[in-house]
């Protein structure tokens, strides 16, 4: 389970991954297994949590470290790379660093 | 404060906003009004959380909703559109609708 919130000061990760619908459940499965395997033993990693999109042509991975140079650490680390050439063989991506700027609850909770 | 988790069987938006660096704030200060004022008042609203990126290029929100269903109404509400309408004169933006597979907390922890 994750949890957001601006006061955390965490890093935030979104990438998005454009995929072939019929290459969106490989994609998801090589994901499961580059961050079960890899990307969960580094130093700083905090959280992620994958997303299959409705219409099969999307895969979003959220995720949370405690600094960029944390995640920058794990991107330089040469276990991890394997993984992400085949990421980059089975969709274009779009990976941006954020930070939490508010959250919102329900007006009637 | 939001939750992920794949157990909740939730709607997960996840909107991501390019934006030149001199109107991110704009952007950022649009979406905060429009949420506030708007959409956590709509049925079926569990919460949204708004990130800026960084480099200044991208906005992006992570959104749930109790169903597909309860987010196309909220859309379909003409209170609404004034806001999208002055996003879409702000940035480029990209919306996919997904469901959570799979979260992973550290290994160590």
């Amino acid at each position: 389970m994750t949890t957001i919130s601006k006061d955390t000061k965490l890093l935030t990760l979104i990438n998005v991954f454009t995929v072939e619908p019929a290459k969106q459940q490989e994609l998801v499965a090589l994901l499961i297994h580059a961050t079960q395997s890899s990307v969960r033993h580094a130093k700083g990693f905090i959280s992620a949590s994958l997303h299959r999109s409705l219409d099969g042509t999307r895969v979003a991975m959220y995720a949370q470290w405690r600094s960029v140079e944390d995640y920058q650490a794990m991107r330089n680390n040469p276990t991890a790379s394997p993984y992400m050439q085949q990421a980059v063989a089975l969709a274009q991506f779009e990976l941006g660093m954020y930070e939490v700027v508010e959250t919102f609850s329900p007006a009637a909770a």
